[in-house]
C-alpha cells in the first residue's frame, strides 16, 4: 500500500493499470483476454447495474435470457453482421472430453464433435431475432421491450482490463416496433438513457451523436453512441443504441400482421453498454493517489476509521463511530466502519485513499473529548474537523457536493481540451495532443479512412447538436454542412 | 387462452411442460437443449435473485465474477472433479470463423485453433482456485467469501425446461477458511439459508441432509442438500452445499501462513442453487387451471381487471381501479392493472389463472354504485365481494395468508406421502407409487447402487434430523444405525 503510484504524467497506461490493480478492482485471469471482476469492483459495477435496470424498467422494458450459443448457420444470416463479428468469435465444436488412450491425461472427445458448430455470442440479434418470430405475429404483439444482462466473448488479440476484455458483461437491449418512427424513437430514448446515467451517475459528461457509416454497428442503419474524454485526450465510447431497420426481421422472417390485415416485417433497435463503463469512470476522475469514485457508485460512500491506542480507547471510540454510522445510515449513506487490529490507522488512509472512498471520517479520543471528528474529502483530498453533532447532515451535504464537483470538474477538463480549427495543420497537431476536435469533413467514407491513416484520428460521431455551419473538409477540400467530432479513441 | 391445461393425473409431465409455456415462464430455443427464459419466468428468477442475494450478502457474502471459460489443464487437476464433469463439456477449440474458399458460407478457420482448449464452465472451483491461490497468503486474507451469479454449462442429452437445461443460470458461492471446523460451519450456515429461502419465500418444504458417497459433488468430502416433495411422488434436489475439504487448495496449491507462521492448505465450501427452483416452485404448486405462485414471489401479486362497456365506463372503472392501485402500492404490494381493450375481462381472468397470480381483483359499473370489489383468490379459487373502503388491508391480510396456505397444503401434501417401512416389498410397493420413504440401509454404496438398479429410487440423502434407531438394512439385512430417505428423483 505504501508503494506510490506510477503519475498519469509518467505513465498513463501503467497509472491506470495500477489502480485497476491496487484498488482491487480486476486482474488478469489465467484465460487469456479474460478478467476476474474483485468484489470491490464488482460492487460498482452492481451499483451501475442496479440503476440502469431501474431505468430500463421505468421506461416500461423487461428482463428476459437468451442462450449463450448461437448456432453458425443463425449467425451467417445477416451479411453484414456475421462479417462484423466473424473474426473474433470463440467456436464450440465439441462437447465431451475424455482420458487419453496413451494415460497422457484428458483430451477432447473426437467422437463427440457437434453437426453444427456453435458460436459463444458476441452478441444476440440473431438467436434474439430467431426467438422473436415465435412471438410476433400481430401489432398486438408489439412493442417489445426487452432487456438481457448477460456475458458476451469477443476473441480480442490485444486486452487491457475493463477497456477490452474477451468476455465482457454487458446488457443488451433487443426491442421490435410496428413502425420505423418507433423503432428510432425507442434508439434515441435509449442513448438519452445512457447519457442521464453518465452524466448523473457516473459524473461524467458525454456528448451524444451518431456514428459515420464506417464505424457503425454490423447489421445496423444508424448507431448512436455517447463519447467521453479521458485524461490523457483520448475517447472512450460509452454507450451505443442501434436502429436496426428491418435487417433482423428480414433476415429471420419476422413479419406481423397490422391492424389492417396487411403483413409487415418488423422494426427494430438494440442497445447496450458494458463492463467498459467500468473503465471509463476510473479514468474520468481517478488521480495520482488512486481511484476517485461519485458517490452515487461507490460501494460504500464513508469510511469511518478509528485512532486508538489499546483496547479500552477501541471500546470508546467505537461506541462513538458505531453511533455515527447508524445515524448516517439512517439517511441512507453507506458505511463501512473498519476497526480491524491488524493495520495501522495511516494504512488504512492510504487504503481508502487508493480505493476511492468519497469521505472518510477519522475518530480518536480527543474527538471525544472535544466533540469532534475529521473528514477527509476524497475528491479536494481536503481534511477539516467538524462539530459530531448533525454530522450525518454534513455528510449529506458533503457526498452531493463531491458528485457534483467531479460532475463540473470533468466537463471543465473536457471543455479545455475541446478545440475547432479549420486548419489541416491545426488538426493534426490538437490531434497529436489529445483532446476533442470539432472540423469540418466531406461526409465520405474514403476522407474518412484517410484521416485514420494520417492521424489516427477517428470520427467519434456526428453530434446530435451539431449546428448547420457550412465549411469546408480539412482533407479533401469539399464542401461539409457541419462540423463532427474528430478524436483518438480507446 | 381458452384450451384447457392437460390435467396432471392424466400426463404429469405434459402438464408441467404445458404450463411453462403457457405462463410464458420460458420454451426451447433454436440450440438444443437451451431455453429462452421469458420476461414473466425471468421476472421470477429476479425476486428468487433479490431474496438470495440479500441472505448472502446479510451473512457476510460478495459477490465476484470469474470467467466463462476454463483451460483444460486447470480442469484436471482435482481427480474427482473431472471425472465428473469430463463427459458433459462444451469446447471451445477456435477463435475465429471465415468464409469458405468455395463460397458455401461461413466456416471456422482451421488455422485458428486454440493451443489450449477451452472449457465453457460447469461450476468453477477450479478457475476460481486458480485465483485463490494469488489473494490468500495468510490467515489476514481468511476468510475469502465470495459469490457469483452466472450461467454454467453441462451438456445434457435430455433436457426439460428450466429442470435439466444444458446452459442454465445459478449462483455459486466459493469459501476459503483458514479451518475444518469453520469451512463446516459455512457448508452448513449455507444449506440453512437456502431451506430457509425455500420454505419462507418459495412455500416449499424441504428435508435438510447430507448425500450418500454415491451422489456427492465430484470433488467434495460432504455434500448438503435440500430435498422437496413434487407433486408427483418425485423427489427434486433443489439445492446443495459442499465441504470441500482441502481437495481444491491441494490441487492448486492454495496455502497459508497461520499466525503461528506455519504454512497450512486452506479449506473450502462451495454452494449453489439454480434455475431449476424454477420448476421446482412450479412442480410444487400448480393445478390444473395453471400456475400458482406464492406472493413473496409473484412478479405481480395483484392483477386488476375493470369490467366496462364502452369509453365512458372504462374511464370512471378506471379511476376508482387506480385510486385502488396507488393505495396497495403505498403497502408495498405490487399491482397490474390490465386495461387493455383488445382482450375481454373472461379471457383476462383465464390468463391470471393461467399465470398463477396470487389475488384478482375486478371492478365494474355495479361495483361503483355499491361501493365494492370482487377479490379472487387463486390458491384456493375463491371469490368474494368486498367493501372497497380498506381494501389494501384486505389484500394486504390475503397475501399474507396465501403464502402460508400454500406452504401448509405442499407441507401436508408431503407428510401424506412420506412414508417410513421395515418390508422390503412395501419398500418397493411405495417408492413405484411415489413419495418419500424413510427406511433402513446399511450404508454401503454397493447396496445403494443395487436398490437403484431393482427400484430407480436413490438416497435422497441422510437427514440431519435422523434419529439413532437401530435397524436391519432392507435390501442386504445388515445392521442400520439410522433411517435414510429414499425416492424417485428428478
Amino acid at each position: 500500500m505504501a508503494k506510490k503510484l506510477t503519475t498519469r504524467e509518467q505513465d498513463y497506461s501503467q497509472w491506470y493499470n495500477e489502480i485497476v490493480q491496487g484498488a482491487d478492482l480486476a486482474e488478469n485471469s489465467g484465460v487469456k483476454g479474460c478478467m476476474v471482476i474483485k468484489p470491490y469492483g464488482y460492487a460498482i459495477w452492481e451499483k451501475m447495474q442496479a440503476e440502469l435496470d431501474r431505468m430500463f424498467k421505468e421506461t416500461g422494458h423487461v428482463n428476459a435470457y437468451f442462450p449463450l450459443f448461437i448456432p453458425k448457420s443463425y449467425f451467417s444470416k445477416e451479411a453484414s453482421h456475421v462479417k462484423g463479428f466473424a473474426k473474433e468469435c470463440a467456436v464450440v465444436t465439441h462437447y465431451r472430453l475424455k482420458d487419453a488412450e496413451d494415460g497422457s491425461g484428458i483430451v477432447v472427445d473426437p467422437t463427440a464433435k457437434l453437426e453444427e458448430e456453435l458460436i459463444v455470442r458476441p452478441t444476440s440479434e440473431t438467436i434474439i431475432w430467431d426467438t422473436y418470430r415465435k412471438w410476433i405475429q400481430s401489432y398486438r404483439d408489439l412493442p417489445i421491450l426487452v432487456n438481457q444482462w448477460a456475458n458476451v466473448v469477443r476473441w480480442e488479440m490485444r486486452t487491457r482490463l475493463f477497456l477490452r476484455t474477451t468476455e465482457f458483461l454487458w446488457q443488451e437491449g433487443h426491442t421490435a416496433h410496428a413502425t420505423k418512427n418507433e423503432a428510432i424513437e425507442e434508439t434515441k430514448q435509449m442513448i438519452g438513457i445512457y447519457a442521464d446515467f453518465a452524466e448523473r451517475f457516473m459524473a461524467m459528461p458525454v456528448v451524444q451523436g451518431v456514428k459515420s457509416v464506417n464505424e457503425r454497428f454490423a447489421g445496423a442503419e444508424e448507431t448512436y453512441c455517447i463519447e467521453a474524454l479521458m485524461q490523457d485526450g483520448k475517447a472512450l465510447q460509452a454507450g451505443t443504441s442501434h436502429f436496426l431497420g428491418q435487417n433482423f426481421a428480414k433476415a429471420f422472417d419476422v413479419k406481423f400482421a397490422t391492424k389492417e390485415g396487411k403483413k409487415e416485417y418488423v422494426w427494430a433497435s438494440s442497445w447496450g453498454v458494458s463492463t467498459r463503463l467500468m473503465g471509463a469512470l476510473i479514468m474520468t476522475h481517478s488521480d495520482d493517489f488512486g481511484l476517485v469514485l461519485p458517490p452515487k457508485l461507490a460501494p460504500f460512500q464513508v469510511v469511518i476509521v478509528p485512532i486508538y491506542k489499546g483496547e479500552d480507547q477501541l471500546t470508546q471510540v467505537s461506541e462513538v463511530a458505531l453511533k455515527v454510522k447508524k445515524s448516517l445510515e439512517a439517511k441512507g449513506i453507506t458505511v463501512k466502519f473498519d476497526n480491524r487490529d491488524t493495520h495501522k490507522p495511516g494504512w488504512k488512509f492510504a487504503e481508502y485513499e487508493l480505493k476511492g472512498v468519497p469521505l472518510r471520517l477519522a475518530l480518536g479520543t480527543r474527538d471525544l473529548e472535544n466533540g469532534t471528528i475529521e473528514v477527509a474529502r476524497r475528491d479536494t483530498l481536503e481534511k477539516e474537523t467538524h462539530q459530531i453533532t448533525d454530522i450525518e447532515i454534513k455528510v449529506e451535504n458533503l457526498l452531493e457536493q463531491i458528485q457534483d464537483n467531479l460532475y463540473k470538474k470533468a466537463l471543465a477538463f473536457r471543455e479545455e481540451k475541446t478545440y475547432k480549427t479549420d486548419s489541416k495543420d491545426e488538426f493534426n497537431k490538437l490531434i497529436e495532443q489529445g483532446g476533442f476536435v470539432y472540423a469540418h469533413w466531406d461526409g465520405t467514407s474514403e476522407t474518412e479512412e484517410l484521416i485514420k491513416q494520417e492521424t489516427k484520428a477517428t470520427i467519434r460521431c456526428i453530434p446530435l447538436d451539431a449546428k448547420g455551419e457550412g465549411g469546408v473538409c480539412l482533407f479533401s477540400g469539399n464542401p461539409s454542412s457541419k462540423r463532427v467530432l474528430f478524436a483518438k479513441a480507446y
